[in-house]
């Protein structure tokens, strides 16, 4: 068995941790003891509560339809950029805050099916996220195309190899996760995408499980769309606005299904014919949520502040001491190890293996730890960056421990 | 020259105003001097602000992601269904809070068109708002469907006469307005709707101008879909979610095309296959936008401790003043009544047609008076029942004729 790190050992990596000190910008009460599921929810930023604050008595309430033409109207893309500056490695005018990720992902879809009119296929691996299987299945239905369904590695996830068997002359798109929702495989975007476009087809990413915890460059990397969801790793709450990108060189050609106001290019012309905005505005459609908006936009800035190459530091080094306590403590009490074992390959958080999972989930949250358990028998462990600490990561795991080896 | 109702007869209305202390339940600040514009963005009720700061505080920083277990996950129904009640005149079951007034039209217009496979043609007032029109030739575009545009009466709307020529055995859906955005004109929607019902096709209600400002009864009048906002006379804030209903007798067979994992019968089962929530449930897509959930609940709350009788009262009698000051005021000096004479057709906002429209409107903004400018000579003037007062009204038409008729 190996040795398990010490609680003194995950101490040191707190007071050496040049994040520590942004833990104090959130909302941390005493309750729960380890918060493990922030890859799910993110905790409240400070400066969100303030900020919203400020927007709730200053600007709606001072400033009523004004705050419109002050700046409700650009925020869709305002933050987006500035998502898109510190996140997601692109520039300027190709992202926007908007509706849902499974709307964003319905946009795209559509989107990138009418640039590859002549292909017949859309590919996905079937372990993906529910809603994008779902919508895959939904959007190839209504175009009359075919769903290819790829089955990653279990921890792996999709791989070079399985993905060139799948994209051929036929593939119009294809729909992938950074990170894994259940192994928190890292899946390798720039190599995938090359093989996607190798085939003529669009790529298709799905951020939510990497955005804000994992470096991405979708321009360099030449991705075609990104959809991805901003309560999880930047903190924006519940339901907040989802995050769209589309490369510049599509833009001109893009149209979206859902053709609303707020994609026309001149919104309050309240024009006879829909025209479509010149640039990534097209791909909004109905009026924008600002309170969710401005949670972006904190959020992001905090992200900004920290910076994605210490948040990919800390977050590695978390779930290495995270995965060393699952090997010393778990894996000989039944448990298995259900992420990869190298960071190299890692998102940012650990699941576990255990025919129990559902029970010791429960009785974990009794026990004032919080992970999440994953249908039928995975319990995931998360770690964010900027609110979890080495010394509540380990306490998490003591606790799991004492539910699974007592 | 009618007589001008005197600034002290306002004074008197407002003193007999049984929701006159309502106002104090809103945050109102000393500018603008009269806000004419709560048809466009409602101000935010105080028991808002209190909900938000302990959604934040309480339930986001404090339950985490357990707030989805607690509450969260009910809120589109649970409000949905207090809205029903309150503000719709519809049974529980039939409505959800969700995604924005566009999305949810995009969602009725191909659930309509699914359910009448084999008619081709929507049916649409020219002078509709611009996303519905957008959003009608969008959808006739995706299913192969033809548009037929109808022009309504310039002040009067969408008469039975003019509807009649319109509908027949092709016609699979009708979308229309309760009240238009320009003129205020307040369509018979009984009357419509079971004129459109006699030609076989379904009846598809925008009520963003008249919910929550008017007395509706969807299931009585046996409406088949309705969409509206929030942010208007619900006083939910900027973006907030906007509803969908969708008459119990259809929810059976009705899909939608933005299958997420929110409209998913177990939306945590993280199925394999996408199985239809069994009711309302299954016109969502993507996760609930909680801040604006609870702002939409506040703002509910706030219309059923009102009344919509009594508001409904208090609606006739701001337009009437406002109808008269314009006749006494403003007629006489090339601004013309754009919305209906009588109350009983006429929603909650007034517009006067000037050819200065556009000058006139900032300059009354410099002035402290907020009304909104519609493109190409309109002034709309909207009362708001929970928040104008008949002496803020009074206020505001005096500068609007100082500008008129200085």
């Amino acid at each position: 068995m190996p040795e398990a790190p010490t609680r003194e050992a995950a101490g040191r990596l707190d007071a050496d941790d040049p994040l520590a000190e942004l833990r104090d910008r959130f909302v941390i009460g005493a309750d729960p003891v380890a918060y493990l599921d922030g890859n799910s929810l993110g905790r409240p930023p400070r400066a969100t509560i303030e900020r919203l604050h400020e927007v709730l008595e200053g600007e709606w309430a001072g400033r009523l339809i004004q705050g419109w033409t002050d700046s409700w109207t650009e925020l869709p893309t305002v933050v987006g950029d500035r998502l898109g500056a510190t996140v997601l490695g692109s520039a300027a005018g190709q992202t926007v805050l908007a509706d849902s990720t499974s709307v964003n992902l319905f946009k795209a879809l559509h989107a990138a099916a009418s640039l590859r009119p002549d292909r017949t296929e859309l590919v996905i691996d079937d372990a993906n996220f529910p809603t994008d299987r779902f919508l895959v299945e939904a959007v190839a239905a209504q175009r009359g195309l075919t769903v290819r369904w790829l089955t990653p590695e279990p921890v792996g996830g999709v791989t070079a190899e399985t993905l060139a068997t799948m994209v051929g002359g036929s593939t119009a798109a294809v729909v992938l996760c950074q990170v894994d929702y259940r192994s928190g495989a890292l899946a390798d975007l720039a190599g995938l995408t090359r093989l996607i476009h190798d085939s003529g087809a669009l790529a298709v990413w799905d951020l939510c499980h990497s955005a804000g915890v994992v470096p991405i460059q979708l321009d360099a990397d030449e991705v075609d769309f990104a959809v991805g969801c901003t309560y999880k790793y930047l903190n924006a709450g519940p339901g907040a606005p989802a995050f769209l990108y589309v490369a510049s060189r599509h833009l001109p050609y893009v149209r979206q299904p859902i053709e609303g106001w707020f994609g026309a290019e001149d919104v309050f012309a309240m024009a006879k014919v829909y025209e479509p905005a010149t640039g990534i505005r097209r791909m909004l459609s109905g009026t924008p949520n600002v309170l969710g908006l401005v949670a972006v936009d904190e959020g992001v800035r905090l992200i900004d502040e920290a910076g994605l190459e210490r948040i990919r530091a800390k977050s590695v080094a978390l779930t290495d001491l995270v995965t060393d306590l699952v090997d010393a403590w778990l894996s000989p009490h039944g448990a298995a190890l259900a992420s990869p074992r190298s960071a190299a390959v890692r998102g940012s958080h650990v699941t576990v293996r255990h025919p129990d999972a559902r029970r010791i989930t429960d009785r974990l949250i009794d026990d004032g730890v919080v992970p999440d358990f994953r249908n039928p028998d995975l319990i995931r462990l998360g770690l964010s960056p900027l609110t979890t600490s080495f010394v509540e990561a380990w306490d998490g795991l003591r606790a799991l421990r004492g539910i699974i080896a007592p």
